[in-house]
């Protein structure tokens, strides 16, 4: 029972994979106070100017600016003070020349001002008159209308994730209700493997294990933004599986079917997939660490990932494949606080022509994140337990050097 | 109306605060499958040994290892295949010395047998006999009895946060129900300033601006674990803030009030809280920008926030203090996923004696992570808009130059 397949570098796996995905996900509208992580269906535009009106940017007096120029703490200029700018209110005020009002940050400039002149610029002199100490140029402290935002701009593109400054901006613009977004992916999760049992379920006989890739990866879609249905452990049949498969498909975006441990197996997953449609298996085999037996396939043009039963590949692999198929699905990139940069800790051999996923701890050294590798067994899940990420050895090395930069996906 | 208020510095305030905070969320217990994200109320440790059976971590034959020392290609030993060990049952053959067993990945290595020889480095001799081309040693390829995790072994701290890969440490030994975690902080939100409208509830008057804050905080609150709760928009007037923040007080882990933009609501946001008890307000003004007018207090044990009005203000603060306060009342850190290091792009003055968040947006220059200031106007929303996160300029130096590492908190 030898294994035979072609054994692809992960960026060639995914290409050939993705160019037959044809399948993405629908669309919804969501409030804005909801859509924080959703990503943006379409282009959101402007509905208006932000500010819409004239706004003081500090506390202080609004001013014709013309009438501070040449103003010093020897020889101030004096303005009347013609009335305060209520808060949240049109200025009922006018400002001419020689005139001031007082104003509040983010008060409305009044017709005739230009200009607003820092409290801490002037000082009361006379009953109703100010010394301004220090002149303001035309504009000084005042936002003008549509400097934040212009109408019909583009706020947030689409295929954007919504963060909570998005937010922000989406209600500052009385964007509240149906803001365009993707549908959350839906990922359809079986396991294979006679030797699996679900767990909670009773005692374990000799020879049984719980089965934990379900909950893994569960997780790992939950963070990338699709919502994971587990539909339990599937015998060890070809025509369990097909039925299964072939029921779910309608109603999933991605199927993840984690194959029991050992070849015959794995090769089960495979030949069920290519019964259930084309093109089918794709690539059945990936040239990395841990993880190497990864079947990649299409069906109705949606996205099917075959995992090792390894908890700790079948991790590594959906991290490499599935996060980002996730991704994929809803016209967007993997989110940025998924990896960082960091520089490896300790020598780490690796061999060319595969790509290694190594667990570390993040260190911050002086302000620079070294990333050390977590030591065990690497197919333990305890051996993830307690590490920060995966430390990626590049296809083409032979191994990182102490101090070499290196890419670090976070758990 | 000058603003006299002692200045601290960000580390100093936060210290001075939490001093008094006394105040600790909940605890509850959820499944398993619910866990991601959430913070572990005590330490967790595993009820069994795991693997509970000794395992083969390879496709071969389980043997005893004697039998195979000084095997090669051209001398290869000869063992009797006594039968096959079925997947998830007790191994039911017994290997003695000159035999051996079929077996799968994940099987039991059954009685009398100490290794486990890979399929590739045998091959089929006579009906019931396999050659074996190379020697194993006693233990190879065979995972231990609680090799990965020994019963009663800490499997997570107190104040973890749980990873996916966590979900599946607790679902391999059994742990489904009732694991203890920490209860989301409840996160009471209150909008002051006659400026503001709640979005969405219909056309903005001239003067008028929407509350955006309220919807900002609760995104950055809910990203950081913590449940927060708008309660609204609060009329500038002392005893309708006295009323509703002594209301919500008694059900909430923190309170948060945004107060309007001008020095005399923000005064009165102080007084209402040390009105309402003791110790009150500790810290009125941090030596950072954007932000410096803001409020920390502790009432009844309980921390509560006074924000400025200004949204880039109000987010960089609460990304400051409140959402470390979150992780601090959970009784853990902030996430890891919060920050990353990068280096300067370009010159970045700041003042000493200040700390500056200056919002950038991260590029990857060959392995190395850059962080560029995004321009524009420090206190429009749209500034966030675009920008990956927040870099920090420390508080001793006066700026960052290009090519300086730097802390990054991201969106």
């Amino acid at each position: 029972m030898p294994e035979f397949f072609e054994v692809l570098p992960p960026d060639v796996a995914r290409t050939r994979w993705w160019n037959q995905v044809t399948h993405r996900a629908g669309n919804e509208t969501v409030s804005a106070y909801d859509a924080l992580g959703r990503v943006t269906a379409r282009a959101i535009t402007s509905p208006e100017a932000l500010p819409a009106f004239r706004r003081s940017t500090v506390d202080g007096y609004t001013v014709l600016a013309a009438d501070t120029f040449g103003a010093s703490d020897s020889l101030p200029a004096y303005l009347d003070v013609v009335g305060e700018v209520p808060m949240g209110q049109a200025a009922a005020v006018q400002v001419a020349k020689g005139q001031a009002a007082l104003i509040h940050t983010g008060g409305m400039v009044p017709p005739g001002a230009d200009a607003v002149v820092m409290v801490e610029h002037t000082q009361p002199f006379t009953g109703d008159q100010i010394e301004v100490l220090k002149p303001v140029a035309p504009g000084e402290n005042v936002l003008q209308v549509g400097e934040d935002v212009l109408p019909d701009a583009e706020i947030l593109p689409a295929g954007h994730r919504v963060q909570p400054q998005d937010v922000g901006a989406l209600l500052a613009l009385g964007l509240v209700d149906d803001i365009p977004v993707v549908q959350r992916p839906r990922v359809s999760l079986f396991s294979t493997g006679d030797e699996l049992v679900v767990p909670g379920t009773g005692t374990l006989q000799p020879g049984q294990i719980r089965d934990i890739n379900s909950g893994t990866i569960q997780a790992l879609c939950a963070r990338a933004g699709a919502e994971a249905r587990i539909h339990g452990i599937v015998p060890d049949q070809p025509d369990a599986l097909y039925e299964v498969l072939a029921a779910a498909l309608p109603e999933s975006d991605l199927l993840v079917v984690t194959a029991g441990s050992s070849v015959s197996v794995r090769d089960m997953t495979a030949d069920v997939i290519n019964r259930l449609g084309k093109p089918g298996v794709l690539v059945h085999g990936v040239a990395a660490r841990p993880g190497k037996p990864t079947i990649l396939a299409v069906l109705a043009g949606k996205p099917v990932i075959g995992l090792p039963g390894n908890p700790v590949s079948a991790l590594v692999m959906f991290t490499l494949f599935g996060v980002p198929a996730i991704a994929y699905l809803m016209g967007t990139d993997v989110p940025r606080q998924m990896w960082v940069q960091a520089r490896a800790a300790a020598n780490i051999p690796s061999a060319a022509g595969r790509e290694d996923h190594v667990p570390v701890r993040l260190v911050d050294r002086e302000g620079e994140l070294w990333a050390a590798p977590v030591f065990g067994k690497s197919n333990l899940i305890f051996t993830l337990v307690g590490a920060d990420g995966l430390l990626k050895v590049p296809l083409n090395k032979t191994g990182l050097r102490a101090g070499d930069w290196g890419e670090v996906t976070l758990f």
